[in-house]
């Protein structure tokens, strides 16, 4: 029913690109006109769209980031990575992408990204087409 | 038509938990495959994926916003709650989630939240399943 | 297929109210129940809904903005526009509404905006009903 599931591999954090696997999972669901959901399952890990031709822009997303929601003094999660959750909200959990002759519209300087805030760790994201 | 409406009634700020309720607007519609969108009618209060396990998220992520979004000297709005709309806007008026089984597909420590940042008041929400 | 593309001109930076075009999009798709997604195909220009009441409001937006991702002695990006990617991608890229009886389904305080960060520029914007 066009729904496909991705596992990747990530580090520390960075945003990953994963725009490949969004155009393939269109692809396969021989949708040609319709709308494509991108979805994060995890609390610290995120989906973005953001510039693809410099990988500065990606460092100064993370660093703008880590800026924004810093560690606060008076935190109280015992895990230690509620930064990770406030980035992850802040970048969103999914992106919603429209579909147009079977692929997804995006602007020449867009990629999908996943955004990992609290890794290493195995992780995946789900797409669906309709 | 799969839309829904639900009410509640909200403190100063908060997250509040309302993944069953989304669970049973997906069952009420019949829909087994699709999306799933919660949306928030409101400008100081948004709808928000993260962390079910530990309640200390919550109150990190509400202390890391309003840090993030920190009242301004130069703020002109008078009403006095532009960092109600700025918090808001960063969780986002709105989730889309996919809909497989006739559940929601959630990652097992996430819940979907309403999130209040300038209560106390009556609120409303939307939930859409196609 | 309900996909309709709209351009504007912008100033250095601004919150465009379109909700009138998206009410003209759902009008012209013929749609009376369903969901509507705005998508920005920009990476330093996003969509946003809020107050549509007291332009202040918007103001505080941008002022708050600006205050929780400002410029980075570290940033690389030679462009020199990093605080405008985070910001866009704070906001986001695209917002989905809910179309109810052939309309945007839209508290009474809430409008669409385009929302630019890094302008002048010439814009576009793509909705789509289904």
């Amino acid at each position: 029913m066009g729904l496909h599931e991705y596992r990747l591999e990530t580090g520390r954090e960075g945003f990953y690109a994963i725009t490949g696997k969004i155009s393939e999972a269109i692809a396969e669901s021989g949708v040609l006109e319709g709308l494509c959901v991108i979805f994060s399952p995890h609390t610290t890990a995120g989906i973005a769209i953001n510039e693809n031709a410099d990988p500065d822009v990606r460092y100064d997303l993370l660093l703008g980031l880590r800026n924004a929601f810093p560690e606060q003094p008076g935190f109280r999660h015992g895990e230690g990575n509620s930064t990770a959750h406030l980035r992850a909200g802040a970048v969103g959990g999914s992106q919603t992408v429209i579909v147009r002759d079977g692929k997804p519209l995006l602007g020449v300087w867009q990629d999908i990204y996943f955004c990992e805030f609290d890794g290493p760790r195995q992780r995946r994201f789900f797409v669906k087409v309709m």
